[in-house]
């Protein structure tokens, strides 16, 4: 679509799935699930409503060649990488920046790691998000209609565009009755519309917005950022209409085109096929006596016997051993090793 | 002592320790017990009862390069390859035909791959049934003190020298009661009164046992030798009285010197400290709420996340899951390999 401009939010520290990711190869460039990266199926799946030379790439500055790899078609000036982590207000507002010169365009913002079942659906509400964010001063979020009560996510009210951080259980279910829609993180809104919700409830980043803005000088102005999720830093004020200035609103355009985060091992038991004890394989496993395991060797055989409900992966460089109701804990993990 | 030589029992599958120990490296070359190995470690506990030249070992065709290395102080000549498995009843008689000439000595037979923790009183035990081996036509076997009703042992009765086979866990309860010891595997006696029982008792046996019998035929004659055990073979009937022949008697020399047959992974957990929640950690480990697990890294670093009582070893080749209370079904995993 003319005048629509695409970044791919690729930051990420290779925690969840390591050690089949790591710092150096962080989860989009997994190419577990589908068989291409998941950052190469995040730009496949725009199916054309940008051109290559309108697809941006934020990413970390240790990235950005791996990335450049990744994503040849794309002008290499069109990956850029942050000296240093500041969250995703920071990455946002220098999208804008980025993308968001020439004709106030609309830009949207996906994150590159995760999985859409059905490009099709995702690029019909993604064309409603772009018509309604030409049309209206609103930051337009693509809401996931939930399955199950996620508490990983934040949620959204679509009758009110409130938005809403990651509940407990118990307030999950409640959402979930409510109607909520998760919250996936893909914003779309015109260029100028970004950036006075920006000014308006993050000034700090105002700066980084402006086109023009000298690349050269990131690495000076980084290190005073805020480190402060858009979600938190621009999103929920702008859903509660506390913004200065201009009126600025939220619209919620519902999905349910098969999206996941595959934020876990456990979507390997979402998208691989079982044994006849409930085991997923992943090159060479011997499994005896043993339930409901996540095999997957990249290197050494791994031979399981009697156990169950592992997390078992190889590397030539590391073999990680979990219980899958302790996968969540992966963080505590990585910090000591 | 003059007069007694050794014969080294080494043959092994390498399965009880895989994939630290494998079919090319079985358990008597493992070093993780002690520092050197256990086939090294059963030649340095004679302490010089033997000289290099009148000790010996019996093991597999494909094994006698790598144990002439691990001993290269015994004759090259003394290292003598079975051509195919047959038990211990043919590796008994083999060794007595080996070992056997030349003023009939006496001699005595030890398994390759155990620990004895007191080599001082390995020794005094051992002179005593050398005395005895000497004094009478008896097979005398070093019993060892119970420490717990072992269903993995034969036993015997040190009052009768009656042999019985590894039994169930309420048997074992009772021969505990009853004074019973271990059957570790070692026999002591003239060559003369071995070659008597093996003719009375196993008499398919019997032409190994003649001194000067031509080994470049071994080959051809044991693909015929029935696979048996020299416990079930020789000590069982001759502790029973049922000899033909002369009369032939079992004596027991009780002995606490602190054996040990290291006969599975569980050995870890006796011989190495634990850490605060007793888990065993050899080479680069990372342990994140984790209790009990016996964690051996011998190339990749391992993880271990919320697992309790695990058995994990990793070499460059293999890596092992193994639930603790499964590590006695090895045998499954390598026959799946």
């Amino acid at each position: 679509m003319r005048g629509f401009h695409a970044v791919i939010l690729a930051g990420g520290s290779g925690e969840r799935f390591w050690p089949l990711s790591t710092p150096e190869r962080p989860k989009q460039f997994l190419q577990v699930f589908g068989g291409e990266s998941l950052i190469r199926q995040s730009v496949t799946r725009l199916g054309g409503m940008a051109a290559a030379k309108d697809i941006f790439v934020i990413t970390s500055r240790d990235l950005v060649a791996a990335t450049r790899r990744e994503l040849p078609e794309l002008p290499s000036s069109n990956v850029v990488g942050e000296p240093m982590r500041r969250d995703t207000g920071a990455a946002v507002a220098l999208g804008v920046g980025i993308a968001g010169g020439g004709g106030d365009p609309v830009v949207g913002f996906f994150p590159s790691d995760q999985l859409v079942g059905d490009p099709k659906g995702f690029r019909a509400a993604l064309k409603k998000a772009i018509r309604l964010a030409k049309e209206r001063s609103v930051i337009v979020t693509l809401g996931i209609r939930p399955s199950f009560p996620a508490t990983g996510f934040g949620y959204v009210d679509p009758k009110t565009g409130r938005f809403v951080e990651k509940p407990d259980e118990r307030k999950a279910k409640s959402y979930l009755k409510a109607g909520y829609l998760w919250n996936a993180g893909m914003f779309i809104a015109r260029a100028s519309t970004f950036r006075r919700a920006v000014v308006a409830h993050a000034p700090a980043l105002s700066e980084l917005t402006m086109p023009g803005f000298p690349l050269s000088s990131l690495a000076a102005r980084y290190e005073s950022l805020p480190r402060i999720s858009f979600d938190f830093a621009v999103m929920e004020p702008v859903s509660r209409g506390t913004g200065r200035g201009s009126p600025l609103g939220v619209a919620v355009v519902p999905g349910d085109f098969g999206w996941d985060d595959v934020g876990s091992f456990a979507a390997f038991d979402t998208y691989f096929p079982h044994d006849s004890r409930g085991n997923v394989r992943e090159g060479p496993c011997t499994v005896v006596e043993s339930d409901g395991n996540i095999c997957v060797a990249r290197s050494a055989r791994i031979s399981l016997l009697g156990v169950k409900n592992l997390v078992v992966v190889t590397t030539p460089d590391s073999v990680l051993v979990a219980d899958k109701a302790h996968i969540s804990q992966m963080k505590k993990l990585f910090k000591k090793n």
